[in-house]
């Protein structure tokens, strides 16, 4: 009957050691981050991500059985408030362990993986997760400089995709470099110049470079590629001259990875 | 020499005018909008769109040979500052006229166009003004409650497509019973439970309806649909159970539209 008592509370502690993690010292520092929101909670459950602590509205702890989970706290909507990064209301905030995912080489043989230089935009790179999540990518090798995938804004356009994608981060150059070496696996590059994607037969394996949202794939990388292609346009006008243009980088991924799949 | 002078102020009610711009209703008794930003000023200036003013800094006058423009007003980049809507600096902010273009639904015939039911995110609707302009769509019908394409945050994602394509709000109940009678171009819908899109053979008339982004296309539109579609997933997580996932609205307007023109 005392609904504001003790168990509901968070500790000043518990806010500032939960605010500071939307820092990425902070994260890396202690390989902890945030997933929030009722929906990517609940993914995050029935995901193999291994959770430290949840915080969780009564209501939410009641319509998905959690009672007698092992991290659950309790707390009120307004408590929830004092640590979250999202503009809504929410009811559940968990706070997880990063995977420890391995970027082995030879494990992305005979598949499709895909390989991101720079991507800056916190929207796009969490957008390009669940794209590969729908069309059933499991690696992203990201270039060091692109956005941090625990960022809060990243994890939460994923939708719960950040759960199940395995995202790495490494020197592109030297990634590039190795696997023409070793595994040989085709890389496909994604241009202004390159191939019309729609008349070009494609592989069930690949690694596809994304470029930065405004500077594209970087001059080093190019001499790796093996195969251009372009997603041509269909309009009168950007045809008839005007500057070049392109699609918005995750826009153009789903396009991409929708053409390799499509069979 | 004078470079701070009286030409780069901008009036008390130069700047009251401007930023009432941000809100629909007085865009609506108006009829203007704001267009602003170095890329969308040039594809403003190139495109039909009547410039009602045009405010920018010396440097973006020069090297676009605008000294003589009839509307054009010189100011600094702290004077921009005052009416701006972005976040990041800036060198020309132009207000536009709202064009007044008529949904005449024969011409809309042996065409590709997007219906729109109730689209709310301003990045998306002005992502999907961006992909319509890629794959050479003309017009996007929207239902009334549809975000407004004059709304800053629409018309700056759209990176200029705002300025070509043509962006109608009606009854779509209304629409589409209508067409039924009398033009009959075939509807399209993106629904979960649609055939196969990669398996269907599509059309080059068309319209496309593209639900809200969490309550898809309305009960009350379903039986207006001809041909239900479906973009379905390559993963092994969604396809062994958990819940009904889907794309993004304008992800998936981006692989519909990708579809329909690859032939």
């Amino acid at each position: 009957m005392s609904a504001r008592k003790g168990p509901k509370m968070l500790s000043k502690n518990q806010i500032k050691f939960a605010n500071s993690l939307k820092q990425k010292k902070e994260r890396e520092a202690l390989r902890l981050f945030v997933i929030e929101g009722s929906k990517m909670v609940k993914e995050a459950l029935a995901s193999s991500l291994k959770i430290k602590h949840l915080f969780a509205t009564p209501d939410f702890i009641r319509q998905n059985d959690l009672e007698h989970y092992p991290v659950i706290q309790e707390v009120t909507v307004a408590e929830l408030e004092r640590i979250t990064s999202l503009m809504t209301p929410n009811e559940a905030l968990a706070i997880c362990e990063m995977p420890s995912y391995q970027l082995v080489a030879s494990e992305l043989k005979n598949k499709l993986s895909l390989v991101l230089d720079d991507i800056k935009d916190p929207g796009n790179l969490g957008t390009i997760i669940r794209i590969a999540d729908w069309y059933g990518i499991e690696h992203i090798i990201c270039s060091e400089q692109t956005v941090d995938v625990y960022n809060s804004k990243v994890v939460q356009s994923t939708m719960g995709s950040v759960c199940r994608i395995k995202v790495h981060y490494t020197d592109l150059a030297l990634f590039l470099a190795n696997n023409r070496q070793n595994e040989k696996i085709p890389v496909f590059g994604a241009l202004l110049e390159g191939e019309n994607i729609y008349k070009k037969t494609l592989s069930s394996e690949g690694l596809i470079i994304i470029g930065n949202e405004s500077k594209g794939i970087r001059e080093t990388l190019i001499p790796m590629i093996d195969q251009k292609i372009h997603i041509p346009t269909f309009s009168h006008f950007k045809q008839s001259g005007e500057e070049a243009e392109s699609l918005n980088a995750a826009i153009a991924t789903a396009i991409i990875c929708s053409e390799f799949r499509r069979g």
